[in-house]
């Protein structure tokens, strides 16, 4: 598995890519926004990415053979991060969630074979996809080792059985991507295996809808259920038993390139609380609430700007060195799930009624962020792993002759 | 204006009555809540405030000549938060803002016609009532000296003219009381006047309603339009010019009652995610993840035990001393508001992808009490008032002999 | 062991003595305090005590017939934030920790012979004590049960043997309540006994200083040797095997009078700054800067009056019921002693370069503070017991029939 | 005025400074670091510099033909981040502030002349500078326009009379960069001026000392006097008139130097606390405690990776485009000194009682870097200017055609 040759394009390409991308979403993409809380149709959907075709800014990070832009890992951040600025600029550029990841990994590991079947119409937008990994407690929540999907080998190839929950963007997909427990055989390992399967498979199933509070990805959260579904071997997406290295391939860059979207979202959010603090400043409203204002504004400038620098350094580290760039992701992903929601509660205020009403988009955006501090990993779950991976890096430096400082130096008898 | 005379209950009396009404709410009220997101019919609201006249748990805070339990303002704490365990919990007690206020300011400054009619019939259940002093900007927002809607005597009476939003409850309510600017005439000073408003009067009109986050204030919070609305002498509720001092008398308590309901609904919250934490320990889930788990619970059982202790400390002082009392209610809203939304944020948390969803009620009570940050006077608006009282008090010190501390001492040439 | 019968002052005796104490600081003890960084000598010390049983506020907290003022715990929360606006105001009062903890401790379970030979030269001033209790990793520190100190029967009396260290006050104090380990004994359980040991026993040493930040606490933080110390019966206070009980017994009440002392001067900073910030604004100083100046000193504002509130809130719960008291002490200690470092931070913030400088004392009062963060307890082993005190409330009420919350309802297939 | 040619070295060049300059802090600096809170001596000053020479890694950020090693701003922050892990290790390695700054802006605005007379000896440590701007309120403070100190032109040169405080590096210093008011002249524009003077000239004078809490800066920071200070033409820094500008082009680099260097010190401090966390760990502490000491540490790797990130940004930035990089240096500190002084609070809570004594440095390493929030202008002076850049960035997108997102949707008179 090696890293795709995306012949990069130059540093003003990217800034071109960029300006068009900002502008086409101001000027086709807001004004197609649907009201607070409403989700976008499919045939909104449809029209708004035959535009980004038309515009030249269709899915940024999709190689040209496939209808993309081409652009590799390190440039997608700016470019994310205007798509983002509308919550339904990431659909029109079909650069969304959970489609954006899969179409990476079936870049990263697929066959030609399966490219072509599943990559190709992912990549133009003539389908959806999902990825089903998370289960019901006490399966793969927080944990993935706890996988309690499985598949088992028959002759014509694979039975799946299991339970999926939070399956984002289920309803109406084209396939799924199965994760499910297999067993050593021959080479391959015991662990988990990826299965490409289709949704009109008789053997999966959309169960019961979850209603979460977010509306910007298509398909919902739905419960789904892999009852004796059978597929044949070509189904398998890389190698048997490698799922989980798979999936944490998936999911460094899966989480940073939440983390832009959301960004955008919050450069949209201050924009909004700016244009209406910068009103009332000239209706000559209390210059006394002038400052706590500022307090609120300047917080929210630290926040974004510390959070598209994390995102650079996590961009560009998983480009240079997958591991080390997978670990700093869960430092991007707790610090600007956080620091995004801070900047919209913020803006909420600064915007007062209105801000909690829908008649402005605040509110919503609140609830569309507030799940990206749970999803791809709780930052709970991250923040007990960045704690071990620095016990466990200082602990290596120590045992590497680096001086212990730990202990407290007893300094005599007498009072200084 | 003073006190009414409760005949207070004695220690005992109130304790009971805090246990019957957390039975009540338990075994009575939350069963009937309603799906996350909807809103309580006016049915089953009828029903519960009659099964709880029948419970003996009715209006705490209304006298008991109108059917309450006759509690004073100190003794409100305990109650409304055992209310407040369930978002439709006030509503069932019929100690929901804004009639709550409303009550307790007909109460206050009422004639004895004006409590007949208006009093007694609120204080029932039998109506429901509005506030109407928000208007547009740059009409009376956060600041109230804003405001634009007039009154002009005639021959009859008054006419009113003006424009509200954020009139909570009006939808469906029988009154309203209209703030509106009214000139100096003979002894009363220029300044706001109160007024009795019928909803059926053909010159208020409810108009455009506002869609806001939360669910549990019956009535909306809508635009109301006043045009040439005439109303009687008989509707001035107190004197005439005192309007604004009748408001801050009104807003204390009102913004202090908020606080006790909603710290019961974060009591709620963490009863879920203790609940949901407890089992989860039960089912063996990784003991790794528990320390940030508590760190979770730990800094909300503070954050609940700080908000109950500035409660009850503000309450204290509003019942011995008013103008003191309503000033410490802006730090206890603040405080408050902040913290009970820290809570619940941190049992979303707690709780995981259920936590987002409306399997579980959490993201709806994130959305509950997120206004309450700018209901009732943002909480800038009071931070900017808290400091400004702080500055002001600590100058009257020093005018008053205090030694002036603010200078600093230079020490000398030489190195210490 | 029973609260001793205070005949307790009525209220306007209480504000008499707060008056005149805040009077005795401002007047006598504030030109007495040494350049920031230093100690209280001390000749200064015995001249401030005499001073202060001169104006008759000496000792607030101990029996009339020791010389104090007779207030019950309920009283000593506006009387010790008063004397705590003074770091020296404590020593002056003779209300400083470690010694007023003694004192509490001695009057509840010293035997007469005990209180008249270590409590009433200790209540007058005359001696200083300490508290043996805490030892170096890993003995006793935040888990009290590692206890490593014991004390051995033997013919006359008992042996001591261990090493304490952070043992306040110890440098020069005239005897020190030692904490060991104790076998069981006839009626006695094992457990932890204590022992008054006099200073000048051969067979305690104090050993190596320790440094700290702060410099309020006379008698600094040294290790404390006991190698054979012998003393005879009459030297266990208290019960034999009832230690911890004890030390539980002492520190609820030691720390919330921590919390009242700094407490007072968090509200002294706060002066400080407003005097400068006030002052500022004579000069003209730019206005714009106001508004960010304004969220300092109301966030200071709210966390001073959470402070005081949850610390009145948890005098009374000690004085009604010990247990939910020292429960409560523990989330009083941690909301006062991070308001109170909060507080002092933003007001160094609030006074520039003077607020690092010792041209003013508010950087020192940070490092004052900044241990109690620490001292009595971490404030993570606090919370850790706040969350799991929680988790328990919790399940007690659920198998005594609260209905349970934890499961998220699953709605049906249907999307909404 | 244009940035000097540095022939960059190349990625592996820096990256073998960054180890060798690793180790050099690590086996020689570290050694010889003082007991906490006493400053270096000056001789251990000059044999640590001449270590710093010996081993290659001596004034990183130096013109190689000036002694250093030719860093171009962009390769500065590892280095520097590797120097800070020693508070003297900047001193060592002769990047400390004031001395750093100044050679930065002697090398980019200095003649020939004053190169050689005032920058070479200043890069190779044989004398210590200072920066003579703050003066005492009302004057040049957090404001520079109020700049009082002023310089006259007379026949054989100009006459600087003033008084500056806070100028950090005085005592000892070779020379000072006084800034003075300056009349319009000719061409040049009225404003500030630049001069060079050597403090053994007879019209200035060292003061008396500021006695602040941090100790890495040698020459502390106390007051000086200008009293009738006669100086040539030649001592003009830079042109006349454009003394401000000369500081902006100063401060940008020299507070994202300070972020460098105490991002070093927090480093220092994390690898002291998981020392200290995991050894308890081997010791078998109760394990209980682990998790709420996770959450601490994992918030400092966040605080750490977040502050590193934007420091790269900005120092690429300032490299590019120092007017957009100097702005986005006030993001910079404003978040680093906040996020490194909460990483050393936190560390010290994980080391318990040591952590607040000099037993270990980390109390001390607290009070060096609480003034980076106060010195080269607070964060709330900072954050005010945020405010305002963001505020006119956004009015300037919607003067060009961004469209205005600040007004609310009226809806319609329905519910929804």
């Amino acid at each position: 598995m090696s890293a795709p040759a995306h012949t990069a394009p130059g540093r003003e390409a990217v800034e071109d890519l960029r300006r068009r991308t900002r502008a086409f979403i101001r000027d086709v993409v807001m004004p197609a926004e649907p009201v607070p809380g409403q989700a976008l149709t499919e045939s909104e959907r449809a029209r708004l990415q035959q535009a980004a075709k038309d515009a030249g800014v269709f899915a940024p990070h999709v190689p040209v053979e496939y209808g993309g832009q081409g652009l590799p890992l390190q440039d997608w951040p700016e470019i994310f991060e205007e798509a983002g600025y509308s919550p339904i600029g990431p659909t029109a550029l079909n650069c969304m969630a959970p489609d954006e990841g899969n179409m990476h990994m079936l870049e990263l590991i697929g066959t030609p074979e399966q490219k072509q079947q599943y990559l190709a119409p992912l990549a133009a937008g003539d389908v959806r996809s999902c990825f089903g990994m998370t289960e019901p407690h006490p399966g793969a929540g927080s944990d993935p080792d706890a996988l309690q999907t499985t598949a088992r080998r028959n002759r014509d190839g694979w039975l799946i059985n299991g339970h999926k929950r939070f399956t984002s963007g289920a309803i109406g997909a084209g396939f799924c991507i199965v994760m499910a427990r297999t067993e050593a055989d021959g080479d391959a390992p015991a662990g988990a295996t990826m299965f490409l399967v289709d949704m009109d498979n008789p053997g999966i199933r959309v169960g019961e809808h979850i209603h979460t509070i977010d509306r910007t990805i298509g398909g919902g959260h739905p419960h789904v259920y892999l009852e004796d579904c059978a597929v044949p071997d070509s189904a398998v997406l890389g190698e048997v038993g490698l799922g989980f290295k798979y999936a944490q391939v998936r999911l460094g860059p899966a989480r940073l390139t939440h983390c832009m979207r959301w960004l955008g979202l919050a450069r949209r959010s201050l924009d909004i609380a700016l244009d209406r603090t910068g009103k009332r400043e000239i209706f000559g409203s209390s210059i006394s609430e002038l400052g706590l204002a500022q307090e609120l504004i300047a917080q929210s400038v630290i926040d974004i700007e510390t959070s598209a620098a994390i995102i650079t350094r996590t961009a560009d580290l998983l480009a240079a060195d997958a591991k080390a760039g997978s670990a700093l992701s869960s430092v991007a992903k707790v610090h600007c799930s956080e620091a995004v929601y801070r900047v919209i509660d913020r803006c909420v205020q600064l915007c007062g009624g209105d801000g909690v009403s829908d008649g402005l988009p605040l509110a919503q955006y609140l609830n569309e962020v507030r799940p990206f501090r749970i999803y791809d990993g709780s930052n709970e779950t991250h923040k007990w792993a960045i704690a071990r991976r620095a016990s466990a890096r200082r602990r290596r430096e120590v045992e590497a002759g680096a001086p212990y400082q730990g202990d407290a130096v007893v300094r005599g008898e007498q009072e200084r």
